[in-house]
């Protein structure tokens, strides 16, 4: 394991490592208040679904550290306050509505230590589900595996190991990985900035490469498998994606390389029957007509970037979940 | 045409539209000495295989300006010296060699008017294979097309209107575009940057995007071809161009929409058989690990980042020349 953590309880209060600032810089945003954390999440001083979710459960209980009377409207307050922070993110509301269902089911007399309870079981269900994952991915990798993976899905997106990471660091453990290849992702350069830092932290041998050199890898002949993360999962197992993995899914077909996803439970919406109900988020234009706040071209200029981009099932060899390895046709 | 002159001569000095600070500031550089025209060529401030040749054959001729002795030595001097500047350009060989014709054959009493003359002409030419090419692509759009193109194939490239995006300018002029959508194109942003410059200057509407939105794109059905320029074509039609065009072009065969490059006869290497005698060109990995001089990730992490790729002919639906449209099987 990594010699860092993304999300700690450390005196009663939220530790989190500053996203923003690596990796040139390891800082930590140390905290108990609750407009300080919903910033955090807004900032993107930590992301990735599972870590807002645990950093949200965090937050909800240390609002109410120091509330003796009002409880009710501190606790919607507080609710309301985190739910709004990152709206289409599926773990924030999951973790906001199991620090519901406890609240409204609580009647003894601490209330902010049941809280808090609730919070670490749900942050060590994230780490159990990471590890769950990343054992049940192992099967996936020949001998030497040269693998290639997109934004980050690692520790620093989970309360725990992460989902492609994980299983990627799982089969390095292991003795099965050779050597990792991370898109450095545009617009907003998760992979060369975040999966960079955990791979260079774990001692796994690495390289980044802008993304369209992805293909030129596989093309010679250097890429054995390809696994991402996701940030949906519909039911019928078409995924959504940081923008450019259903590029890579392409090339993958073209290449003939296995191309796999690895999610939790809690990301596959089964409420979703197929991708087309996944509705995309587009981004900032400024992200991509400036790069850390740098003028590259003209901020007037039409830009299209959406954040996601799905995954039709065909394109997928198989979704990596704490319960198992899924192949097509998925059923979940 | 555009409002703006990428390379002129103007009153016996070279002037070059500075490309490394387009769009954000359009300054030039006039000179009409010999070093400073080489670091040009160095630095990027004038880029794209045609126009470095073309800037390349008015050094050569700037460079004797004032020299009545010692002719020989101060052409060779000179002409090693543009050499030197990027030795994998291929027009930047074949106009320093048109003009060292020019000095071996020369015998009047005017050697300086003779080489500049012969640049003019270079210039000239380049003006028309432009032009032609653009002639000879406009029966590839389907009406209101909706056109791709990566990286820097545009006037700015050239010393003409361009390979590729004077294609595209031709059919818009010819009321046969709709909308032109440019791949920001990492490391360098020549698309984001430059072909964005010219578009605007065009008048001809247009978005940019992260590279790896180009498979949203066409994944929503919103593009309905691709063109391209070409850095190097293999006798046998395979062409290196700007790292991700590999990628476009399986992208393009996975969604069924044609891929063209667009190309003057002096991109076409008949000496190269086939893209595997095309040795491809590794870039610094700062300009992965930086952008615009800010720091992004850790400078010491190890990068990928070859600067073009080869498109097998078999995913190129047709070559633009200057003499006609070529379709496969290729034959020069």
């Amino acid at each position: 394991m990594n010699n860092f953590k993304t999300i700690e309880l450390v005196d009663d209060k939220l530790k989190l490592i500053n996203q923003t600032l690596l990796p040139l810089r390891e800082e930590y945003v140390i905290t108990d208040d609750l407009e300080r954390i919903s910033v955090a999440i807004e900032r993107l001083e930590v992301r990735g679904a599972p870590a807002i979710g645990v950093a949200a459960a965090y937050g909800l209980a240390l609002a109410l550290k120091n509330v003796s009377s009002d409880t009710k409207s501190n606790f919607e307050k507080a609710y309301n306050r985190l739910a709004s922070t990152r709206p289409t993110a599926v773990n924030l509301f999951y973790a906001l509505n199991e620090m519901k269902k406890t609240f409204d089911s609580y009647n003894g007399d601490d209330l902010y230590k049941t809280l808090l309870q609730r919070a670490v079981e749900i942050h060590e269900e994230d780490r159990v589900l990471c590890d769950r994952m990343a054992q049940n991915g192992l099967n996936i990798f020949p001998k030497n595996a040269r693998v290639l993976t997109h934004c980050n899905a690692g520790q620093l997106a989970t309360g725990g190991a992460g989902t492609a990471v994980a299983v990627i660091t799982k089969a390095y453990e292991v003795g099965l990985v050779k050597h990792v290849y991370a898109d450095e992702t545009r617009p907003l350069l998760q992979g060369s900035r975040l999966t960079a830092f955990e791979l260079d932290k774990s001692g796994i041998p690495f390289s980044i490469q802008p993304d369209l050199a992805a293909g030129v890898l596989m093309q010679q002949g250097k890429i054995d498998l390809v696994i991402t993360g996701a940030d949906r999962v519909a039911a019928n197992g078409d995924a959504a994606n940081k923008i450019g993995t259903y590029t890579l899914a392409v090339l993958c077909r073209y290449h003939n390389i296995p191309f796999y996803i690895a999610a939790p439970y809690t990301t596959i919406d089964r409420e979703c029957a197929t991708g087309k109900d996944i509705k995309i988020e587009m981004r900032a234009s400024s992200e991509v007509t400036s790069v850390h706040g740098v003028q590259i071209t003209k901020p007037e200029y039409d830009v299209f970037s959406p954040a996601f981009d799905v995954t039709p099932n065909d394109l997928i060899h198989g979704i990596i979940t704490e319960e198992k390895l899924f192949t097509p046709p998925y059923e979940f």
